[in-house]
């Protein structure tokens, strides 16, 4: 450990920072499912996160690709729902990447407020 | 507010996360440059942030078409250093993005824990 931390090699990459989870509507899509635990429908993740079919549907993609979450189609046709959770590797992810999080928000909420003095 | 605010409308969009601070890479360099208010070269904040010469060079003109950071040039040719600081714009609207992102943490946070006794 330096004298100096700010300025230590890679102090501020923030690798924790996974990419697949990081996007802003995953972001909410991954709390929205860890607050419901027993999962949610289409239409709810929809409405709490506030996205086009379109979109949700391709985040979804991304998140069941990476084993974040799982979703389930019920029933068939116009009567059929579409169902998501979050898998328990979703979850440990999901925490290890706001263990990272909160470290930006400790590095820097500090510095913010350290800049509004000098000025 | 309802009696469940997890099934709010739009509960968790997160629209405060703005797109142009919430690229990992330039989380890293507005943290380095908010705790180093007297700016950073170039050369530093490639170092603390681990990236290239091109990637820093690209979020560096994404976050000044912003009118977050401000590049100066100082010198000629092989002699010339570049030096960047944030901007009082740009340190107000990274406060403002740290309050929602300190929102997500604080959404998240307890809703993993609470999954974890569940299963």
């Amino acid at each position: 450990m330096s004298d100096r931390p700010e300025l230590e090699s890679a102090r501020y990459a923030y690798e924790g920072l996974e990419r697949v989870i990081h996007e802003k509507a995953r972001l909410g899509i991954l709390t929205s499912l860890a607050t419901n635990a027993e999962g949610l429908r289409f239409a709810e993740l929809k409405r709490l996160c506030a996205l086009t079919d379109g979109n949700l549907n391709r985040h979804l993609r991304a998140l069941a690709e990476a084993s974040l979450v799982v979703v389930d189609k019920v029933g068939e046709g116009r009567g059929s729902t579409t169902s998501v959770r979050l898998t328990e590797t979703g979850r440990q992810r999901f925490i290890e990447y706001l263990d990272e999080l909160q470290r930006v928000v400790a590095d820097a909420r500090p510095a913010t407020q350290r800049l509004a003095r000098q000025s």
